[in-house]
């Protein structure tokens, strides 16, 4: 039985992707904060000392509060270092991703089009997608496909909380809406399910149309 | 009945596409050359007085011969500035695509990675992906999703004909191996089959890992 | 003594480059549109008859009025497609850079963020961006330095064209100004014055951190 | 008097900048790790004790030997998280920069095109281009140029360490050299010089036409 992991798997596009895989009856792990936080890198050692193997790995998190350069603390670096950065390497260091599988992980527009409110969460899922990027050709060999989903504006509760007038926002939008965690999930799922394994290395903007850059 | 035109339809990248849209029972056009060769225009204009409306259009053609910079010749460069750039903008210009549809251009990695000998190709698919780019936002208004996928090495007679020693090619690649057009093929229907939309305005590597560029 | 071809030199930013060339004493043919009109392939290989060999070329030319991509003719797309791609291409295919040399693309911010309203600048000027990387790799050999300089808003008469309300616009860029052609021409003067090399293959954007994306 | 720090002011590139800015007459300090060792946040604050204030920053500091992912400790993130980011964050949060300053970050071509055995480096600094780019847009207001420049093999100690045979490598490289640090140096020092300030928020290849990536 095909076996998945999805790190902040109980809500939001985690979640989403979750219940999109167990649709396809895996046995899906869908992790809480309070299976693992990766801000906190014991949770992150004890969560790995019962979980060391898996075929689809999905790397999630919810993101920091929107904050300024100038206001953001050592300790707001630090915390966000260990939650968008370190907690992921030290569990890519220490799983194994069984042969045929894949690992997708979430991350956000921001890492090409950086916002100052989201500077942290720039900075830290850009490192992260360097490591990512970088990764895919040793997993490569053994035919695991790595997939950097970078959404927009995605309606979560997080959006809700960053945005002062969703329903404003919306009309400045492209499609006129906001994404649904159900368009991710089901994009993952129909990923896995159609066994495209060549699609890897690749960061797939899922944004509707939101974004500027040419690529 | 879901309608789709595939341009470039009859064989590679192309074929795969129109079998998987088949295979969802969709009413599917392949268009040969013999149809429709965008590198003549009048050939195009004639295919667009035939073919005006449609839920999916595949915009995918052949790329030039292998010829390096100062080998171009003037009617190549304007040959071929048809067939993958002028071509493509007077479809757009003419054929409607129906609310809630899809269009999906098959560029290539040059554009990313531009490649010398493939520099008719870099130069005028990066040319057409702008439009495309310009053009994603325009055609959200209506709920059409505009997906550029851009393949990397791909398993068909092209590429035969572009690299001298194939299996020694394939050792070079993350992967070990060409990617399949079936996978492009099923990646396409997965996306349609999900009614996923909000993935619009991107450029998707599809090249098994094989570029080095960050995003 | 060293010799200088700046195309579109009797306006803008072509102006702005010639003027801080010639204040090296250099010989500068400032070529005006009578001189070569690269929208006119007969007009610019007349002028190749007469200029082949040189030691720094800027390839420069205005760009084509605001016109939105329905409105585009295929007479308009052909004349442009000589102006931005094709009319650069035969220059680079019959000139000789001499070793030690240099070229400077002018180009544009659109070929990284396209915009609307400049659909042909943003699709022809990535084009020969294609372009000119690949050649930047070849004329490396011969140590000739090739630099695409990506202007964003420059004080030239065809901002003041393209924008409406230039007083209200300049207050929406993050400098509060528009770029001023002569810290272009500086910028070019003080490469070649202090003989920097290395630095080649590379797009500068130019714009007074108005650009999102990342790089 | 026009006053300049530069970080790793004491080798390699670094010191180029700090001596081509010296032969400006400016009152430079090249700082060494002595005074500055960005690894270790209490130095980053003790010498934020004693500088506050300048008119030129230039960040740069040295790199982290060459390391895979799978041998890199939780004690190695951590520190050139310090190294390569933190400590950069903590000057930028605290030294005034002056209205019409400068800030140049030496970032490194690695960014772009990320490096496996330099993926810490590649990581990091990625992350502090984002936290430089979102920056260029304040410090635009007054005045104040950003520009990252992303060096590609330059000729310094550590491209001695981390290259096995140099002179083989140098064969393949487009202009078969390494690029000198005084390239380099020359170039912040004419950007400085002819007060050239529209060149923001611009990340700058320079590299010798070796990277492969479009822009």
């Amino acid at each position: 039985m095909t076996s998945a992991i999805v790190l902040g798997g109980s809500r939001g596009i985690g979640k989403a992707i979750s219940d999109s895989l167990k649709s396809l009856n895996f046995d899906v792990f869908a992790a809480s904060k309070k299976d693992i936080d990766t801000s906190n890198l014991e949770s992150v050692k004890k969560f790995l000392d019962n979980h060391n193997e898996v075929d689809i790995l999905v790397l999630n998190t919810g993101g920091p509060e929107a904050k300024e350069f100038f206001n953001v603390t050592e300790g707001d670096w630090e915390k966000y270092h260990n939650q968008l950065f370190l907690g992921f390497c030290l569990v890519l260091q220490k799983i194994k991703i069984n042969r045929e599988g894949y690992v997708f992980l979430i991350s956000s527009s921001v890492i090409k089009e950086p916002n100052p409110k989201l500077i942290i969460s720039s900075a830290y899922r850009a490192a992260f997608s360097e490591v990512f990027k970088i990764l895919s050709k040793d997993y490569a060999k053994k035919n695991i496909s790595c997939i950097n989903i970078a959404p927009g504006p995605i309606n979560t509760d997080r959006t809700k909380e960053l945005i002062e007038n969703v329903d404003k926002f919306k009309k400045t939008l492209p499609m006129g809406r906001l994404g649904e965690p159900e368009e991710i999930g089901d994009f993952v799922k129909s990923i896995i399910q159609n066994k495209i394994k060549y699609l890897s290395g690749v960061t797939i903007n899922f944004d509707g149309a939101n974004s500027n850059y040419i690529f």
